[in-house]
């Protein structure tokens, strides 16, 4: 079976240090700013990223060895559903414990200074390897149609979420 | 330096086997239709996922090998800014030559009929490997306050658009 390497370029700096206290889309936590400290060797890739708005950052949510891990469950509850207890396929979720642990995020860029880029939006531990960083493309990244977001359709969303604020962190647990 | 091991959990079928003709983007070519064959193993992950309209596919846009291969340009013309020649840093634009060469294609979902899920919005060549699948969800995947898309707010584009149709493929060219 094919395997693909990936290499870390820079780290995410947060002032979370437990994954039970960090909040689990950056989407519901737009108020709170953190940096990339991008590998100096990448700083000319980011030439004319400051006349973007939002970017995707593309994260490593797995081990820090990189090892392939025993295979996560396929089926897991949720962070968001840990009330009603539903189980949903980790295809139609987006935790982070999935078969290839990549994690997607986007965010509301604040300043672009390299090799530090300073973004709002945090849904990320203090040291999470940056894989990538891609500008929000308005035409490639809205919808076309009808949009229905099946289960998240039938949750209410506030303010900034943790695991730990709904209610602690079962093995099953992920966003 | 750390690595992070990534294998592909399925294999993207399209109509596209050369690279010259495949779209740039698969919202610039939202009417036609492709199919993910997911290895059978992660079938169970697919649970939930019909109740979703739309859906993000991580594809490995680097060569089969996986091995790291020598550092692409941290500039590059984009494919769509080709008859300028403008280069941007790899970072402000999406093209597929990157330091971890990963795809994002916000597709819509027309069946999920495990181990397929046929979807409309194909930017990719037939056999490119998926590393992941995951549900649009529209509080996460939605920027907030005022969005500006950089260099792509500064073009015009229509239907489908390929590298040949843009001109041909220069090594430096990329969505």
């Amino acid at each position: 079976m094919s395997q693909f390497l990936l290499r870390p370029i820079g780290t995410i700096r947060t002032r979370y240090a437990s994954f039970d206290d960090t909040p689990v889309q950056a989407a519901l936590n737009v108020d709170e700013h953190a940096v990339i400290e991008l590998d100096a060797s990448y700083v000319d890739g980011l030439e004319g990223l400051g006349e973007f708005s939002h970017a995707w950052l593309v994260t490593w949510l797995g081990s820090e060895q990189g090892d392939v891990v025993p295979e996560p469950a396929l089926r897991q509850v949720p962070f968001l559903l840990q009330r009603t207890g539903q189980e949903v396929g980790i295809f139609a979720m987006r935790g982070p414990r999935r078969p290839n642990p990549i994690g997607l995020s986007l965010v509301q860029l604040v300043a672009v200074e390299p090799p530090r880029v300073t973004f709002a939006g945090v849904d990320m531990l203090d040291g999470t390897p940056l894989l990538d960083l891609k500008p929000y493309f308005r035409d490639a990244d809205t919808p076309i149609g009808d949009v229905h977001c099946g289960w998240y359709d039938s949750i209410d969303l506030g303010g900034p979420v943790t695991p730990r604020g709904l209610g602690g962190s079962a093995p099953s647990d992920s966003t």
